[in-house]
Order: structure tokens, then sequence, then C-alpha cells
């Protein structure tokens, strides 16, 4: 057997338990009932171990050192690459400074869960500045394990090959954009007539029927996945069985069904992974960047436009027994493109959105380097709200204490949601280009030309290429924020 | 550490793993949708080979020898002989051989589905011949490890300590008493008002309300379980978890209703497995025949007494919108004790079960031994269904080929469904004798006394005993037919 042949059957593996996690994970997010926590903490506990084993098997080394030796296609060298990256992350960190990071982050996240109900920074302050700490020990480690800066050791894990100095570029360049835009939009949306918010029967039943309509509309394949609702909107599951759920406000239809639209982009992703290269690390998504900008290509770039208004406004009118103005697509549209500075980015608008992780990004970098303490960040987060989105909050609850993210040590992991909104501009314009007309398809809710160009040019590729060469196959260039702010304007500023 | 210390650490994660696989069985008979099948077998594929090397392990053997000379405790040193029994189970047999039997099992599973449909034994034949072959192998080999016999080897398997030699006396026993038993009852059953099928509105929604109704007053407790439907009912999940389902049949609510009491009977004994065990081999169930003998003390005993008939059939009738006759108190026990010859042994009543199960006993016996050649089965078929039941099957569909068991090799399972049945009624009789009138609080709905004298004497003693001695303790004996054959005395033929 090569030493190629072996590497894929070990990690063949590895991908296999992984997918059982996600398994698990998807059911304790839906049908587990409360008392079968424990047991399936216990579960993926042990799978994780196994898992971890697997991934740090002292023969690894060996056969990394054997394959270089043996040919290899492009895929299957993508595909040792990837191993490579997967290993060196978990074999470069210390067991016993993982363990502390993970008994740490679990800490500080309880603890937030708490303080953040009381608004008492300070009650949290310690324990987050214990856990960046173990942060930073474990990115210098890994930084040099990788050859990178601490900062971009992080954002390899979720962002593969990710680089901050290109990051700061282009952030740079949108936080000199946003603020000068977003006074613009709010004027010329304060001459605009008000956005209505239509009223009508919005059960659940009803939700679910149209969410699994607009789903069957994207191409979601329900063959290959199910829909179903849980706390917080996730896609999970396999590329063979992807699971998606959504969350239902029977006051409201907007959220859950643009939760539905988002998380069927991740789902449809997934489903157009390479299946010849299943359980490989090379048949996997490429990062979450790209993840998030096929999210985003459906539910920002594609359904909030207006041409999807058009199309959905009457299906939407008689799914939920709706009658009046509020129904017709110009304030449907007015709707779905609201804009506003508000404190919450998971509430935020597409608009504002960017505000909101350029700020974490910054955030974040600087406590990794050390040039911000944790006892700081109530006042570096205010500061960073009035320049960015010109409001402040009240208190830290709404502020500096929002996120989860950073409470468990997951740092690195912010700037994904916005270069995924970029790409998504940059990918939809491409596609447009090469495709015609796509706003006249969406106008009939036809999906196919835009889902089976993305098919091609990005869930077919799965880890084969880095993410900037996927880009520049798919649309001529790297990242390049011109394409995220000529669609903000084309949307935002039909006037400008 | 110590042996012991170490060798829990090692069973509790093959405990964990094999939790882990009982989750992703449940969703794939409930939840799965067809197009995740393939996917979900590489996943329980990979688990079940971690498995299978954690159980395999090489240091295993040194610890054995090493913890023989420490000091143990009762549960501790039951907890060991498990792991050795597990241990030698999964380390006796040549993997290529047990890679040729899954391999040919279920190949011959597959034949068997389109052969059986083809009512084509001669198509099925040369397969289940090889089947049966490699399981004679296995049985050899599993018999020399053991010291035991090659059937009893099998029989391991699912009743640890089982033995040919005792359920041979006992089905023996039993054989001399069915056929004439049957005619007297069929006699006494002519002279009856007939049974008359109720009507009404038997929707799943209704059905699945009563369904949850009778499981909670049963005791069973949804923080710590579900309750859904899949093709075939089962009890799946794990103890703090328990996942049950069943099948509702729009057109009659019986079939359904039993199907819950009965895996809700299982459920139970999972639930009250001693949760200081969890993981652990000591800690799980003792075995084929006591997790039956739970479902069927529930499911035979209790709900299908006149006294719980009593109790239910104003709830039916409600929940079912019935009205008329059909719904009084005596018809419905009249139907849910209702007997007839017939040839299916998953559609039979409570008295012929066990003929159909002695049937199958002693031709996997005879086939193990090679006193009987699968092409004999068919008039071996016959030829036993007559003596044991006064029937003769038409064809082979209805015949030796209606059960999935034999195909993919199992043997040694079958006599588990009539060992339970009766050890059902001996612990039925041994908790009347010691709480009192059992039935007055049936009448009643109460099941707190059944379940909780079952609780103590049967679900919180895990495996810490063999079967004989735990049914010793409850009962004061080891299985003793006498019990059964009472329990149908009185419940067919009250006059005599």
């Amino acid at each position: 057997m090569s030493a190629y042949a072996e590497l894929a059957e070990h990690f063949g593996k590895i991908g296999r338990l992984g997918d059982a996690v996600g398994v698990l994970y998807w059911d304790m997010a839906t049908m587990m009932p409360a008392g079968g926590a424990e047991a399936r903490s216990e579960q993926i506990a042990t799978l994780r171990v196994i898992h971890h084993e697997l991934q740090t098997d002292p023969k690894l080394a060996a056969l990394f050192e054997q394959v270089g030796g043996e040919s290899l296609d492009a895929w299957q060298k993508a595909n040792v690459e990837e191993m490579r990256r997967q290993y060196t992350h978990a074999t470069a960190v210390p067991s016993d400074l993982v363990s502390r990071l993970s008994r740490k982050g679990a800490q500080t996240e309880m603890v937030w869960r708490s303080a953040r109900a009381d608004n008492d920074f300070a009650r949290l302050a310690p324990h987050l500045a214990e856990t960046v700490e173990l942060v930073r020990e474990t990115a210098r480690i890994k930084a040099e394990a990788l050859g990178v800066t601490p900062y971009d050791a992080l954002l390899d894990q979720y962002e593969p090959g990710g680089s901050s100095a290109k990051i700061d570029a282009i952030f740079d360049d949108l936080a000199g954009f946003l603020p000068e835009f977003l006074e613009a939009v709010l004027a010329h949306q304060a001459a605009q007539p008000e956005a209505v918010m239509p009223t009508g029967d919005f059960s659940v039943a009803r939700q679910e029927k149209v969410a699994r309509e607009l789903m069957a509309t994207l191409g979601f394949d329900f063959e290959h996945g199910r829909l179903d609702t849980s706390h917080h909107p996730f896609c999970g599951g396999v590329p063979d069985d992807v699971r998606l759920t959504t969350y239902y406000d029977p006051k409201g239809f907007i959220k859950g069904m643009m939760g539905v639209l988002h998380e069927t982009g991740h789902a449809l992703y997934e489903r157009g992974l390479p299946a010849e290269w299943r359980y490989q690390p090379v048949g996997a998504a490429r990062g979450m960047s790209v993840h998030e900008s096929q999210s985003l290509l459906v539910e920002m770039q594609a359904c909030r436009s207006k041409a999807f208004a058009t199309y959905v406004a009457p299906i939407y009118k008689d799914a939920f027994a709706g009658s009046g103005d509020a129904w017709e697509v110009e304030n449907l549209y007015r709707v779905m493109t609201r804009v506003e500075r508000s404190l919450i980015r998971v509430d935020a608008d597409e608009v504002t959105y960017p505000a909101h992780v350029i700020l974490r990004y910054r955030l974040e970098k600087a406590m990794l380097s050390g040039d911000l303490q944790v006892a700081d960040l109530p006042g570096a987060w205010r500061e960073g709200m009035k320049e960015l989105l010109g409001i402040e909050p009240p208190d830290d609850r709404d502020g500096c204490m929002q996120d989860i993210h950073w409470m468990d040590g997951t740092i690195g992991y912010f700037p994904t949601y916005t270069l995924g909104a970029m790409t998504a501009a940059q990918l939809f314009a491409a596609a447009d280009r090469e495709l015609g007309d796509v706003e006249a398809q969406l106008e009939r809710g036809e999906f196919g030309g835009l889902m089976g160009w993305m098919g091609e040019k990005i869930h077919a590729k799965g880890s084969l290429l880095s993410t900037d060469a996927l880009l520049t196959e798919a649309t001529g260039e790297t990242l390049n924020a011109r394409y995220f702010k000529d669609h903000l304007r084309r949307r935002y500023l039909p006037e400008g």
C-alpha cells in the first residue's frame, strides 16, 4: 500500500468519525430531550478523543515523509496538504494546554451567561482574561509550527491560508467607506415611504410550508436532507444528508424565512461538495469565508433583491393569508432592505453588519497582540462603535458582552462573516457577467442558472484550491472590496 | 492506576462509543432521509471498526491477568466478568471469518428480500446454506473459547450464560402442554361472544396522543426519552435518553398501542439501569430474555389483563371518538386476548407465540448441529407447524422464509422471546405475591407498585447477577414454566 493510500484510509476514518459527530450535534439541537444532555456530551467527548487520537497518530509523521516521494495528481496533492494542516493544528499544542483552554473556555462561557444577563462585565473580566491568555499561548505555539503570525495561526483554523495583512487592507478600505455611506443611505431611506411590517397568520405550520417550498425552489433535495427547528438556525448533518434548521417567530415571518434561505445556501454548498472525495480532507468545504459566501449569496445577493421580492411577494401573501398594501412588492422589499444603526450584530442589516465585524476583528487582534487588555475592552468597544457606527451602547450587555465567540476562546473567526459577504458580492457579479441576466431569472424564481454556476465554480472544488485561487478561477481576481461596495450602492442608494 | 481502573476507563470508552452508535441507529430508522443511507452506513461501520479495535486491544490480556490479583467488590467483579465475556466474543473469531460472515449475511438478507416476495426458496437456499456454514464455523470456535457447546456459544451473545440443555427441558415441557391447551382455548373461545373490532377515528394524531398518555401512566419520563414512528417498533437510544418508536395503522389502534406499551417496558428497563454504572458492562441490561421479560410484563401480563382493560376502555373510547358495544370492557378484552392458529410469528397471540418460537429453536439447533440441511428446511418447517400449531403454511413465504433472523446469521436469538414471556409470568406472580393485589392497582391505572418492584428487583441490578441468580433473588427460584402455564390457564380458560 502506498503512503498516500494509507493516509487516505486513515483520514477517511477521521472524516467518517467527524460525520458521526455532526449527526449527534444535530440531534442534540433538534430532537434530544433535556435529560439526555449529559449522556450526549459523554458520547461526543469520547468521539472527540478518538478523533484527536487518530489525528495525532504517531504513524502519520513517517507517512507524510514517505508520501513526498510519491507521484500524485492535483487533488491528491491538495488532499495531503490539507492532511498536513490538520495534523499540524492537532499536534502543535501540548495536550495539557488544549485541555486547560477547553476547561477554562467552558467555565468562562458559563460565567458569561449569567454575567451578561446581569450586565456585570467586572464579574466576567478575570475569566475572559484567563481565556484570552491561554489563546495567546496557543496562538504563539501554532504560529511557530505554521510559520505565520499568531493571529494568522488562529485564522488558519477557520480560514485556511488566511492573512490578517490582506484582511487589514480590505477592512480598512471598507471602514473608510461605510460611515459616510451609512449616512447617505439613512438620508435616502428617510425620504422614502416607511417600511410597514405586514400582518397575517404566521403560525409555524404555515411558515414551515413556505420554507420547504422555497428550499425546493432553490434546489434543495429533501431526499438528502431535512428541515427542522432549533433555538438558533444552523446547517448541520453531512453532505449526503444535510440537516438545516431555523427558528419560527409566530409574530413575523421575515426572520424565519431569511434564516431558512441563509442555511439553504450553506446546505447547497455541502451537498455540492465533490462526491468522489467524500470523507477526505480535500473533499470538505474550503473554509468559513467561502461557506459564508454561499449562505450570503443566497440570502443577501439573491433573496433580498428586488427581483426575488417580485417573485416571492405573492407567494408570501398567499401563504400567510395576507391582505393590504404591506404585502406589495415595494413594501416587502423595503422591509427586507431596511437599514439602521443598531447595537446587536446578529440583528444587523447588510449595510451595518460589516462595521460590527470590523470592530470585533480589530479588538480581538489587539487583545491577541497584547495591545488591548480585557479590562479595557468596554471602553474600546464604545469608541469603536462610535467611530464605525455612530452609536454607543448604553451598557456592556448590548456592547462587548453580546457575543459568545470570545468566551470559549474563539478568536480569528469573526472576519470570515464579512469576508463571506464580500466574496458573495464578487461571485454574484461574476455569475451575472457570465450567465447574462441573473435578476430576470430570480424574478421568475429560477435558481438553476445561478446555483449551477456556484456548483461548478465553488461547490465541486471542495478544498482543491486555496481560497485566493478558487476566487481567482471563478471571478478573475482575488477578493476585492469593490464588488461589495458596488452592490451596496446599487441596492441602498439606487439614485446615487 | 489499578488494572481495574484502567479496564473501567477502557470499557467506559467502549460503552460511550456504543451509545453513540445507538443514537445513529435510531436516527436512521426515524429521521434520516433515504438519500442519507450510504453515508450513515459508512459512519456506523467506522464506529464499529473502532469499537472492535477497542474490544480487542492487545493491552487487555495483561490487564485481565493483573486484575485477578486486585481486591474487588461484587459489582466490580461482575463488571470484570462481563468485560472478559465481551473480550472473548470479540477476540475468539479470526477477523477474516467475521468479515466473511458479515458480507455473506448482508448478501443473503438482500437475496431474501426479493426471494421471499417471489416465494422462491430455491433461490435463497444456497445463500442461506453458506451463511449457516459460516455461523457453524463461528460457533465451533466460540464454543472452544467459552468451554460450552456451539449452540450455547451463540446463545451467550444474547443470553449470557444461557444453556440449551435447560431450554430444551423448559421448551419440551411447554411443547407438551401447548397443543392440547390450544384446542381447549379455541373451543372455549368459540362458546363466547365473538370479539368485535371497534371502529372510530384512528388518525395518527389521536393515536399518538393516547400513546403518550399511556406511557406517562406507566412512568415514562419524556425529559429522558422520546416517542417517534418507524416501520418496525423498537426501543433505542441510551438509558438517559430512551428513544422508542411505534407504527400507527390508521385502520385500527390495537397494534400501535400494544407496540407502544411493549416498547415502554423495554424503555423502563433501560431507564432504570444503575446510573452509577453507566457505560460499564455491568451497568447494561442482563440479557435478551430479561429484556423481553420487561416488555412482555408490561404488554402481556399487565396491559392485556382484564383489570387494565377496565381502566383503559373509557380512555380509548374517548380518545378515538368511539361509540357502541364494541368499546365496552368485555369486548375490548376479548379483542386483546383473541387466540388463533396462524402462520406468522410476529402477528401471533400470547398462546400460540411460544409454538412459533419452539419450532425455530429446534430447527436452528438442528441446522447448527448438521442434523438439518438448509435444503430440507421447508419440509421440516411444515412438519413442525403441524405438530405444534396444527396448521401448515401453504408456501415458504409465510413459512420458513418469514423471519429475517437467520438471513444475516442470527442463530441463538429466537428462544429469548419465549424465555422472556415465561420470565415475565414468573416475575408478575412474585410481584403480585409481595405487593398484594396488583390487579386492583392496574384497574386504577396505577403502575407505581408493579414497576417500582421491577425497578428494584430487576432494573437496578444491571448485569450484577447471572440471569438465574437474578430470577432466584426476585422470585425464589430459577425459570419455571409453571407460572407461564398458570397465567395462560387463568387468562384463556377462566373456567378451567
